[in-house]
């Protein structure tokens, strides 16, 4: 494939170590005019739905990329490395369900190769830091330009394990969904597509407390509770000036209850 | 005008979800030849004065840049999204008072304009992520050479929202300020120029502590409170080794009175 | 010498504040081909041990760079500016122990001057903001290809200030070693090289916790105590899916007693 220059970077390494910087290294040997889009390396250790979301969400607005991504609790054991090509990207990571729903993102899972190539890695790969030993080079090669198929061999797209589908269940008035994500303004992201509001009043419950269906948090007083369809178009629970996921008690994995009200 | 090289970017966004990385795949997208410098995003959240006062103090030492700065607690409201020229710096951001310090430090707005032209922006504008939608797209086209004139009909800047004046008040035997900023070290740093500490002894009262005015944390033994003119030319209060802020239990908008001791 | 377009970036600025930009932006203007890697700056306020550690542990894997750090709670008083040259690296920072385990992990100091050429510096160098009025004006400098023995008078190496070397002491059953740094996941990482982990056997004790000693976290259950080599070559402590130095209640400074169990 042609050269990309761009690779973005997601993992739940922290930013206080070097290990964010360690990648960053191996990427600039291999491929110093390739340009890094850091997403976060802030998802909570070992939380791989967390860092599935974050970059499925983020995976629209970037450039045609390599999109490098580590959580990986299972490193040094018997799960696979993999590299995905969907749409216009390449995904590299571990087989755990953290690339699949970018992949579904940028148009769904066209290839699917286990990273076994040890041609491509250094002399020392680590038991336990495989995104400087493993996926950072890979990624840099595949941004160079190498084929997919270099990486190893095909692997069954089937194959591929897969994280639990969030629970959404509509209801007579109104829908169920798990919570997907809280972000940095305690907004409460639900597994809801945004079209599951649409029959709705504006006059709303989010479980037992009144909420106001509207555009933006400003359409409502400061401090009232507001339910809109978010900036990725799903359901997303707000406060105005405040933070829903505090005054709901609710974390990533909880369900919540919006109906008519 | 020309093409700038550089955009610098600060927001309330934090570093956990996708939300910069999504504005630098926009930028990246739209001019992939021009660099972003991050200024912060760790703003806290809605805190415009805070935003305000952290561009101000750093535009000086940035290139010639597009200073794209979103903190917006209205956003999707009707307050305006605006575009600055000041110094050889375009500023682009909500008319909140955010961008004027930052304007000012570069020597004064030249021009303003509000962003209504909608073939800058893509098709979909979200209510509530205008960073995304609004300000990085036109951030990118700024930094491309567009004119200013043509991201949208001229503001007076007399028009322009206003944060208000942090107090600073000259007294007999010293001054007090109001605190503008506290840093990641505790460092308190007042509103108050540094030359209000010219007419002063060596010896110095904060409120009722006794403090030193020196010249760096070391003139002073671990754990003392000084008094100096910080990096910034302000009059800052901090404690060799430790952190003034908590010393004095103060944070930004509380009242300091510094009087010869 | 010949230019180097990477700079290292080491501080304890954090990342709520715009000094770390700032300096970037001094950066920008004074070398805008080179482009920097930021390693952290997150080194808690003044602990230039944690700072040499990072850094030390990181330089193997970047590329030839000129590495900039600045962890200096003595900014301002008569502690020297320097920059060493060590492999490929040039290492650029306060005489304070911070550089030199990163310059021996380049392959030992092979130059070192005091940083005393004005010329190099803007007119304004304030007291407490050298990291963007000195050290990243020099690394700039250095950058763009200035020789080392411009930026100042050489400095006998053997007069730089050392930190103490943590201790490791080698024990009929085991070892002692100084805890030296706990990393974002709570790994508790010894100054024990790897290869005193070599005599001991399967089954070890950390202090009179049980652990096993094998290559990766999945290789005990979750919750169990491990002891490996980590991506360092160090000898580290972790528990699969938890936090060992909550664990053990442990921070760097701290020993641990590893034993045969």
């Amino acid at each position: 494939m042609a050269p990309t220059p761009w690779i973005s970077f997601t993992t739940d390494y922290g930013l206080a170590d070097g290990f964010v910087a360690a990648c960053h290294g191996v990427l600039a040997r291999l491929t110093p005019t390739t340009r890094v889009i850091d997403v976060t390396h802030l998802v909570p250790p070992g939380d791989v739905r967390r860092g599935a979301a974050v970059l499925a969400q983020t995976v629209p607005y970037l450039p045609a990329a390599v999109h490098l991504a580590v959580v990986d609790p299972g490193v040094g054991t018997a799960r696979r490395a993999i590299a995905l090509a969907a749409g216009d990207g390449l995904l590299v990571g571990p087989d755990n369900g953290l690339l699949l729903d970018a992949a579904a993102a940028l148009g769904g899972v066209r290839a699917a190769v286990e990273l076994t190539n040890r041609d491509w890695l250094g002399a020392d790969v680590s038991a336990t830091f495989h995104g400087r030993d493993i996926f950072a080079p890979v990624a840099a090669r595949l941004a160079l330009g190498a084929p997919l198929a270099d990486a190893g061999p095909a692997v069954e797209p089937s194959t591929l394990v897969r994280l639990p589908v969030p629970l959404v269940r509509p209801e007579a008035d109104g829908f169920t969904a798990e919570v997907l994500t809280v972000d940095h303004f305690g907004n409460v992201q639900l597994a809801a597509s945004g079209s599951l509001l649409e029959p709705l009043p504006r006059s709303l419950r989010v479980e037992r407390q009144p909420a106001v269906r509207v555009h933006t948090f400003g359409d409502v007083a400061p401090g009232e509770l507001l339910v809109h369809v978010d900036s990725t178009g799903q359901v997303a629970v707000a406060v105005n000036g405040g933070r829903a996921a505090d005054l709901l008690g609710v974390t990533p994995g909880d369900r919540l209850r919006v109906t008519a009200g």
